[in-house]
């Protein structure tokens, strides 16, 4: 006896914040939703060991305006994103708007940090200069030797894990259906993809590729060890060969959006003229506790060459990151990982040291070539994507759902900027 | 009805490693031997966060050739323990002999090892001095900055959680009975001790004094998070004033050994003149893990003013240690610890970086005021004193139950060193 088909208007391929939310919202519009992943919100979700910064403001840079202007109209959606999420779900998301400050240590910081506000400003966008005096004024653990820095009052953060707990209630309550289970291939109608195909209950992930490899697009299926709280190899998706004979259910559905973050280009039973151009880039980051809050803003800062940010959660924790790292599937904590953090935390914050070690953790972020995330229809009609967020997951998650249900509008061409077939069409 | 009575012939009251050895070295006599401890051989006990050196000739300093002999003499006894305990028990200690290397950086640390050589050759102790290029040779892992070293060929190390195990487990072949309970008092008869009175089956730990507690000798009854694996607190002592009435049941012996490690000092239930001038010394240490070993010997070195260790295991996993904090009962995983360890190790192994952290720990050593340890009777019949060791706990262990039980000889008077009459006759 064939497995039952069943239909869905949309089928989500993967379990992480985007792939619940872009569910999420669907449901809310009356939809009919699934979501295929082994373990949903788990702790091999980029999510996880992200600090949640909404930051498109402190975070610009001269050569990402695009980026930019995607993360603006993304940070602009996330207070209603969460107001609304707060009450489909009951959770408290610990969504704060206290703002960014950017701090300074040399002069040469300084007077990079300038150059960056007169780029800001020119932008129009709202920051403020600040001695290293007004700086310790807002934030007094600040390092003594901090010269100069520069507030965005507008930057806001949330705590992705509450996020992700939140989207899993919701969905609940919205019916939507979880699929406890492996994508390993697309259904297809002539040239239209009409469902996924799901590996048999059991199947091992794909090739079982030790962690650590690099760069063959295997998602890793050995666990790095259990003493490393949060660390676990990803795997929504089955790294079989596209020709492989159909072994599992079929799931129907009108439309299917990947959104298997890191591992969405290891997704071999892709149609390679569709698989992204997404590579895994590995973060580490350390979650600190304290009695009470250490500092009121999102503190950041360049030191030795690398930005280090310090988040405050609502209860006390402070959570460092994070490194970037291009190291493959590889998800362990590493001694220089943790080093590096501590280190520069070390500079803008000393007084860190007096806090305790809540936990440490790794993730991947779905990197892409030119930084941009890949938002919407592909090339092949009824298959759309939703990956490549890199660093700014969190942040983009509104206006990923919303140029996915096509809620966005399109007056700035954000659509035109993350859309799949700037890569696809090259090939 | 009365509870029942029990009767032994030494009740050990510590179930850490000085405890367990005691326990197990006196049963191997014949003797009836009882271990009072709500958790022995916890990750509360001191071992459980120690790297196992035995290392009594690198870790020689000017002002303590009295522990140095300790140290030399139970060093001595260490082959025959470990080697015992593996037949009794079944179990291998991943004892090793390969020696401790120790380095030194800049010239002031090179002359300062040169002396330290001279002092050894004249205490007629086998050191050799070595190059840089020497050094790198027997470690190619070593920095390239280190301009040469020592070696002790006769040092040696143990993997301590490997020796409690072995010990829980050679107590149950000899029939050691374990009372999973908390001492609360002392039962006498005239002057002489007779036994030992249970806190109640279920009490709470005397106080339940928040961790962080400093100097009131209370242990501490708040344990400081499940994340940080391997830390919870001590508490084989019950902190209630002696005046307090016996509640519950009594295990009558014909010796009582205190061997509480850090909350020796904190056993208020001990009538004055013999509580034992002992403090909590916070030792931190990482564990990290490698595909394969790193390094040969344990590695020593002075770094920024502070000596830290590599301490290779059989399985590939590497040991850092120890930073050494006067803080109270306080066994938080601190950012700070941790920047320490990782900043010295990559000095002495810059290639630390690359492994994967196992896990992180903090436990308390129990310091003295001389850094001797305190062992053998008290100026109360019957009872005897086994703590106070420090960070020489996992080398002294031999010794201790040597001359616990009479075994040591008295040659070189180290039965009157570590006399607990010492602090006693003071008062």
């Amino acid at each position: 006896m064939a497995a039952p088909a069943s239909s869905y208007d949309v089928l989500l391929v993967g379990g992480g914040l985007v792939g619940l939310a872009t569910a999420w919202r669907a449901a809310r519009r009356g939809l009919r939703v699934a979501v295929v992943d082994p373990a949903p919100a788990s702790a091999a979700a980029a999510s996880h060991a992200a600090a949640g910064m909404l930051a498109p403001i402190s975070e610009v840079t001269y050569t990402e305006e695009p980026l930019l202007r995607l993360g603006l109209a993304s940070l602009e959606r996330w207070p209603a994103f969460a107001a609304e999420l707060a009450a489909d779900s009951g959770h408290d998301l610990d969504y704060r708007t206290d703002g960014t400050l950017e701090v300074a240590f040399g002069s040469d910081d300084l007077a990079a940090l300038d150059e960056l506000a007169g780029f800001m400003e020119k932008l129009g966008l709202p920051v403020e200069r600040l001695t290293g005096r007004e700086c310790r004024r807002l934030e007094p653990m600040l390092a003594p030797a901090v010269r100069g820095g520069l507030l965005a009052p507008g930057d806001a953060w949330v705590d992705p894990r509450r996020v992700t707990r939140a989207l899993l209630a919701a969905l609940e309550r919205r019916g939507v259906t979880m699929v406890p289970a492996r994508a390993a291939g697309l259904e297809r109608s002539g040239e239209a993809v009409v469902g996924v195909r799901l590996a048999p209950a059991g199947e091992a992930p794909g090739g079982g590729t030790p962690s650590g490899t690099t760069g063959g697009g295997t998602p890793s299926g050995t666990p790095s060890g259990d003493a490393s709280d949060g660390i676990s190899p990803g795997g929504t998706t089955d790294g079989g060969s596209p020709g492989e004979a159909p072994s599992g259910r079929v799931l129907f559905a009108e439309r299917v959006i990947l959104a298997a973050g890191a591992w969405s280009g290891a997704a071999r039973w892709l149609p390679p003229e569709v698989l992204p151009p997404v590579r895994p880039v590995k973060g580490q980051i350390m979650r600190l506790r304290s009695p009470e809050p250490v500092l009121r803003h999102c503190v950041r800062g360049m030191v030795h060459g690398s930005y280090v940010y310090l988040v405050p959660r609502g209860d006390g924790e402070l959570v460092l990151g994070a490194t970037q790292e291009e190291l493959g599937f590889d998800t362990r904590v590493t001694a220089g990982g943790l080093w590096e953090l501590l280190r520069d935390a070390r500079e803008l914050v000393p007084g860190v040291t007096e806090l305790e070690v809540a936990d440490v953790v790794a993730g991947l972020r779905p990197g892409t070539p030119d930084n941009l995330p890949l938002i919407g229809p592909t090339v092949l009609p009824g298959l759309s994507l939703a990956t490549g967020h890199h660093r700014g997951g969190v942040l983009l998650t509104p206006i990923t759902t919303a140029l996915l249900m096509n809620e966005a509008g399109d007056d700035e061409g954000l659509a035109a900027l993350c859309s799949p077939l700037r890569f696809q069409e090259q090939r």
